[in-house]
């Protein structure tokens, strides 16, 4: 699928900045769009272990797309693990057939991922919530369709924050402009803008005050997974500096028969092994719960990112000048999995 | 000048792809178009240190211009240094002026850098070169007006090349599409062929077979200036990121307190200072023509231009999510130094 | 038994260049002189990934004991794979039990361990072979009572190697010089030289030109021992610096409190665990004889001897002036552990 | 004078943990023992920058004695620079031929290089302060004569400190065991232990409170001395491991034909000369005064004493088994400037 649906459109969607929504719906045909989540609402049922791998497949065919399609996963799951019957019915089904798209919105712009300051407020009145506040940095923000939002339901601290599903259309609910970046083009990417949001008490996922247990273990997960899309680019880059070096000459040899060169990429291979055996670790411990599933899962994330993107430079460099230009994927790989180290950076530093 | 007339419209030169002509004019009114390049054709006839120390600061307000103008002003030195008095007058004082802008054509597509092999043939017909054969990666390619070309006069091997001056017009020169790039956006880059492409006799820079001399000196001063420009951009983007954690709040405290990042930027900082001191003590070296210089040159574009690289993009993680908006110019100075560390380096290996 | 019997001792034999027999013999009572020999002659019969979890354990409490156990266990290991039931049933007891201590004989002065291309003869007379040459480095040379030597027996290449089991004692074997070490002084090193030496046919393990196959062969499993020493030495160092962190105070607060060292303490926690799963993975490729066994075991030995003497020389670091001193452990990791870089590194580089 | 009376006994010197007296004074003879100190007390007079060049030719010869050479002349320095004449006369000449030697007294058992922090104190009684405390990692302690003491005269922070000098003999002056350590064996370490120690009013250095202020320009020096004693290390492993390179073979070539370790020596030489470009600058601004100073001694130290050792790590990598045998001198380079990573780190990082 990666290969036929995903990577001759990659370049296509990073440069005209295209969100592949039909694409994507092919993937849901596979089971893509909520791969952890139950069957009973749509879901593929399958192991953190199996999510790694596919996420690591379909993003040798677009790490962007993969990536938003890694958040859509982990807020269905959400929806799914701490939702009750009503609300798992009713927006699991539409999500897994990605019918409906979904975004993440826990970022907020003077706090980073520093979730237990969040400033974004949610005041009951009556059977509603009312929001104020807004986030930064929403994967799929304008584009999507369902949002599940941490904001601040009591007191400071962690203690004080509920998460909520707030449906696209809602009155209050608004959208900063695109924002441009390095990379991530085939994701939109807005600020989320809450001004007296009136949100049903039907879409408080779990208790008042769950929300920061909810956001933690959501983003367990969303370690692994961003991991596992990283490893994919760098299985791709390793693969396409190898079949360079067999191809493009310098000073009458092929690079192939460069020694310093066939040691880079010695190096650059066994870095991908080392890091891919460490987000399957990862995940078999949060899939079997086992204490120290949240030290792997942070391991997972800050190594595996490091060392995916430092592969895929190498991969790039090998290139030559030919890595620098839009025609040749390395240089997308290595756009899109940079981001990879700052997501979530600024939690793993505070555990 | 940088402050003023660069980087304000650094970003804008990047996302629209503009060749700044009038910004260049500007800057070769102070001198810039023709820095180590003899008074009496127009130049500034400052020293290569100077001249370091120039593009170091221009490079601060626009990298990708800043090298460009570095490219610019290593052909109008080669036809000063190499070219008859005819040549220099003819050629010089326009270059100088920037009414009329310079590539310079090395590298073809088969061969990157390693010029000893290039295929491009000239053949003496009359009075006239005939060149058939195509360079690759030509910075100002298709936009500029006088191409320096290094091409095959005589047998294989270095002693069998030689450098003429090709003028845009001239029946038989075309261009490639212009190439799509990570950065470096406001030079164009093409492909630039000759087919039968008839050039004077005159336009030979010094005898037949010394193209290859030519090159390589050209190269030297070629060397510290692309190190120069990635020192601009790692000296703003250290000062960047010490803004930036002066400003930004995480987890209640500014980023300036953290212990971690302080040490970081120390040590952003430090390897600032050691690049630019190589630089320089090379800049010192080739202007003194010590025999030490070519070994100096090498060793300051190979270290500066990955530790340049490696502090910029250390900026980049200390911005976080706003390090990947194209809105702050972060992001711009890793993309543009990126390619420094890829141009020249075969050749680097070669010695 | 790492803790009570070795721990203790490891700074005496280091400082006192002690090879502590008794105490190999009571790891041998616990069946660490065979652990992948089979049980009929007196071997543990474990898997490879057992025996690099008892290596790991074991030099946390001596690398430079276990190190050399763990090329005792592969010399056994070798005569229990390739050789017939005489030759097992006279060499394995005596060296399951550490009754006998065993030296692998593969490098020669001048060749490295560049295997194909060694020099020591063996010609055959009559029912003896006489072997002229000399193999350096030996680890156990001298105090150790069976060498497995590698010799040529055909003609050039790895086709005319051949691999003999000669006995202490036998006329015309001698010994170098006891080196001076950085580390590793728990074992002796030396010179193994033989004139005219007589060895009876009866020692031929395998066939005649087999000996390059049965060197690779061992040295896969002396990969993963080596690197499994490495990670034990690594798992000790960041413990100690953790405790060393909780302990000592600088400007008025325990180590414990900088931010700096606590995250260089998850870095080191985190390479330690990618380093400990390439290692087991790779044990278990072997074990199952996967087609991909020896890229891992090579992979496994380059990453984790490198990382980990990275982590232990970090250690070292956080424990300032105190890790110089030899009262303290952690720098005794970091010299026995450097030689594990050096150790079949030039083979790893020719495949 | 490095190579011939210095470079042939280094082993010697190391292995037999030897105090080399009668070398030094020959260095004294040629001005080495008050290299900047004035002439008037039997210095030599010369600049910062000549200091730095005859430390890094010494430290070819043996780091470890050099360094103790270093720290003998910054104590010499510290009573030209900070006493009266009488204190000047009294002791700078004998040291300056070396007759005496000194060492500096800042470091305690528990506070490490954090001297604000200090608490052996110097209470006045009549004309005699009485000292109480004891220092630790003394170089040259308890066979040298002359001991350049911070101790604190008044209350807490660095206003209380006070810098006396305490002459061997003195009653209630003892010494801890000598110290057994990785390297810098040519010179003995001790802690140094005051118990009602009386020392003249007349051996205090400038006035109550001002030790610190001494300490600190102390250290500016000493900073930039480590890190040439660093350079000199490094120098001699970079031509040793060409040298080694140009003999060794392996699998039938010279190490020299290797392109992997012909790209490793260049990057080695590269950051050779980057590391002593930044100490001299650092030399150059500390004797000028400059404001930057005290920000370049401290980089010249991080940087060069990183980066040198890695240098010499790599060089000993290059040789092979034998780089870790005493034999060879690349061990020891290795083994004596890892101290210098350590020493004073923790006051630079509270800068």
């Amino acid at each position: 699928f990666a290969a036929n649906e995903m990577a001759p459109h990659m370049a296509e969607w990073d440069q005209k900045e295209m969100f592949p929504v039909e694409a994507m719906r092919k993937a849901a045909q596979l089971g893509f769009g909520g791969i952890y989540v139950n069957p009973d609402v749509g879901g593929s049922g399958l192991s953190r272990l199996d999510t790694s791998i596919i996420f690591e497949a379909l993003s040798t065919g677009c790490v962007s797309t993969t990536a938003y399609i890694s958040i859509h996963n982990m807020c269905a799951w959400m929806i799914d693990t701490f939702g009750n019957n009503e609300q798992r019915e009713k927006f699991c089904p539409d999500l897994c057939a990605m019918q409906k798209f979904a975004s993440y919105c826990l970022t907020e712009p003077g706090s980073g991922s520093d979730a237990a300051s969040l400033l974004t407020s949610a005041k009951l009145q009556g059977d509603h919530y009312i929001l104020n506040g807004s986030k930064a940095f929403i994967s799929g923000g304008g584009d999507t369709d369902v949002y599940v939002v941490m904001c601040r339901t009591g007191g400071k601290g962690p203690k004080g924050i509920s998460c909520l599903v707030v449906e696209k259309g809602t009155p209050g609910l608004s959208f900063g402009k695109k924002e441009k970046k390095v990379g991530w083009n085939s994701q939109p990417t807005r600020a989320v803008i809450f001004e007296d949001c009136a949100v049903p008490v039907t879409n408080l996922l779990g208790a008042e005050g769950e929300g920061f247990i909810i956001a933690m273990k959501g983003l367990n997960g969303g370690r692994i997974n961003i991991a596992s899309c990283s490893l994919g680019a760098a299985h791709a880059s390793v693969l396409l500096a190898r079949d360079h070096m067999c191809v493009r000459k310098q000073f009458g040899e092929t690079l192939s028969n460069s020694q310093f060169l066939q040691f880079k990429l010695a190096e650059m291979a066994t870095k991908l092994v080392a890091s891919r055996l460490l987000v399957r670790q990862a995940a078999v411990a949060l899939q079997e719960g086992r204490p120290d599933a949240v030290s792997l899962c942070s391991m997972a994330k800050l190594f595996v990112t490091d060392e995916c993107f430092s592969i895929c430079n190498q991969a790039l460099q090998i290139y030559g000048g030919y890595g620098y230009l839009k025609d040749y994927a390395v240089q997308q790989y290595v756009r899109d999995i940079r981001v990879h180290q700052i997501l979530e950076a600024t939690i793993l530093q505070q555990e």
